[in-house]
């Protein structure tokens, strides 16, 4: 494995369920020595807030969430919210997306700065992960 | 950066909230000049036809839907189609699925030709799309 | 084209549609000599298993379910399970998330031995994704 491995992943959809493999990739990457960079935009936007959104389940799986939350917990699975503040402690990096960020009407200090290092344009994200690996979630 | 990056897009939701991210990707990538591919396929046909269907938004989200377009509005973001044809005029190209097309009854002059280039199969759009990045909206 | 080329899928959403584009992008990516690999999690684990659940579809586009059933007969499209088989008879492997398989109560005995090759952690999925391209599905 090569240190200068590169894995981006744009945050879209915004459900709960789709913010644990976030979690999960990020940390795992990160740990592998991957460079890392997350770039949080569309209804996400809203689960990155110093006041955060209630979590939005999708609805055709909405009956099996007690079961896997309670998964979670016993197999001690952390939240990814502790996740990604892990892969952010081994260097990935997290930024809102600008434009969706004004189009909802969201500034720079209404975001969790424990969890979004900056707010950024379209081009700088894609710029960063040029020739690496990226996904959309 | 180098002229020669090259990102595809498989377009496949097609809940309208999915597509904003699409043409924003694909007008940032080519403005970047990169070499731009969008596969559309799936629900998201829907939307790419001269008599197009009605926008569909997630049920998990739809409440917040009018202020969300609003503040596109008010922020002047142009919209998806608008900013695919943006991206278009700089050389990205938008295929439509052919296999998913037979299913849902569609022929090539059933799509708008100011967004459709061509209708291909999944082996031309893979073999196009080698090498370079690419992501499932 | 290079017989190195390299396609992981993450298989997360489990709604049936989305399992559409993974069996025909599997099989058209293994066809062309692609490396192919398919790493299963979240919801999607539910439709991998001996006893699999019931389909699940979008709520948005419920209505046209009947009419897509209808139209991947009349064409003869493969079901994606039937896809899938095929890309494993090329070579493509697929794995199921082992944190996310724990979290559902499901053990590698559980899984459908004739689509599931075994059950890895991300950080292997991620190794041996490494330097190719990659969906998020």
């Amino acid at each position: 494995m090569s240190g200068l491995s590169k894995l981006s992943i744009i945050v879209y959809s915004g459900t709960e369920d789709k913010l644990i493999p976030v979690g999960v990739i990020a940390q795992g990457a990160a740990a592998l020595g991957y460079e890392v960079q997350i770039f949080v935009t569309g209804w996400a936007l809203l689960r990155f807030l110093k006041k955060s959104a209630q979590p939005t389940w999708p609805k055709e799986f909405e009956s099996m969430v007690p079961a896997l939350a309670k998964g979670m917990q016993a197999n001690r699975v952390p939240s990814w919210v502790d996740m990604l503040k892990e892969a952010k402690s081994m260097g990935a990096k997290v930024y809102a997306c600008s434009m969706m960020a004004s189009v909802m009407g969201l500034k720079k200090e209404d975001f969790d700065p424990s969890l979004v290092d900056d707010v950024v344009g379209v081009a700088t994200f894609l710029q960063e992960a040029e020739g690496g690996q990226m996904l959309f979630i």
